[in-house]
């Protein structure tokens, strides 16, 4: 499914340039770590050194590059779960975590104005990457539709089962951007245990729905 | 060639995960330019603040961090440059420099020790894009032939041309993973007005040479 996660008879089937940014993608989280992890160390040597009235009057400053190293950490991470990734959590609320940190310059870049509900995490019962997979595709689909309006991401228990909804409201809808994505969702939710549930080509809001089943 | 910088219908032919991967990685820059940014702001106001003695103390923390910002941001656009080019300057000394921040995690992770030689700008008359990719090529190839060994990589003017040289000598090559790698190299040639001259296959180090025409 995934060229760089197989030797280099699937990679050769790739395109030459797939291959190349896969094979960045993985190494990037790992290139990236020793700086960021160098800077925090840094950092909490100048929170040591400093006498106590000089860091008072900087603290603000040593916790918000602190935040800055946490947020291009997780960044980072994400996008290494998505471009090579090594046994993942099958988590709903952790992949929408991550499809949202990784997607939401697309979503800024055509006006659309997000919202979350429901919890932060939720195991389901199916392969973790798969997971990540069809939520980063529903998120995708979804802002393609929200283009310039509201588009709801809502994770909702439902007994022995948890949706994803997906809802774009008030916008101009890009059906033909979806196209890509939706083949992915249908293509994906067999994988994932996941039943899907589209509606994109009414008058109202267009909705995409995920059930996937809990973890016992 | 690469479906992140074409329309709906060119993504559609990709595969559902590379699709996901170029859509993440085209963001990725942008979305860690903002706590990047912030970072080095609030570096500046820490040392701004600073009383002079308090200041000297961990001035060399200081460094550390900004040279850490400077590190991550060089990687990041390194990999924007790969995955979502935009007028990219046809350089083969800063396409070598991009190609080695990226695949440097490759090459430790095959004991492979770098040298690298010559200038570190030449523009070359080449479309940028097509230089980085040809460059990562020849790169991912050379270490993939140097594996536990030595790989030179030299930028040597000649006239009115400039080459590009990978030996890789003392190794245990890996040829079936420089297939990809040198077929690419071979395809983009004619794009990049390259002329490879490739040997790979004898006894002593092996070789892979591209010759360039200068910018005039």
């Amino acid at each position: 499914m995934r060229s760089a996660s197989g030797g280099p008879g699937s990679e050769s089937a790739a395109s030459g340039c797939s291959l190349l940014v896969e094979r960045a993608a993985s190494a990037l989280a790992h290139e990236a770590k020793n700086p960021l992890h160098n800077m925090a160390l840094h950092l909490q040597l100048v929170s040591e050194k400093l006498p106590g009235d000089a860091a008072r009057g900087v603290d603000r400053h040593l916790q918000a590059m602190r935040d800055g190293i946490a947020q291009v950490d997780a960044l980072l991470k994400a996008f290494a779960d998505l471009a090579a990734p090594a046994n993942l959590v099958p988590d709903l609320g952790q992949a929408l975590t991550r499809a949202l940190l990784l997607f939401s310059f697309e979503a800024r870049r055509k006006s659309v104005e997000l919202t979350r509900k429901g919890p932060a995490e939720v195991r389901v019962a199916a392969p973790g990457e798969a997971v990540l997979e069809i939520v980063c595709n529903a998120v995708l689909a979804g802002i393609a539709l929200a283009r310039e309006g509201r588009l709801t991401l809502a994770i909702e228990p439902d007994g022995q089962r948890v949706r994803l909804e997906v809802i774009a409201d008030g916008g101009v809808p890009r059906r033909e951007e979806t196209l890509p994505h939706l083949e992915a969702v249908r293509r994906l939710s067999s994988v994932a245990a996941a039943e899907p549930s589209i509606d994109v080509e009414g008058a109202g809001p267009a909705r995409l729905s995920l059930s996937f089943a809990h973890t016992r």
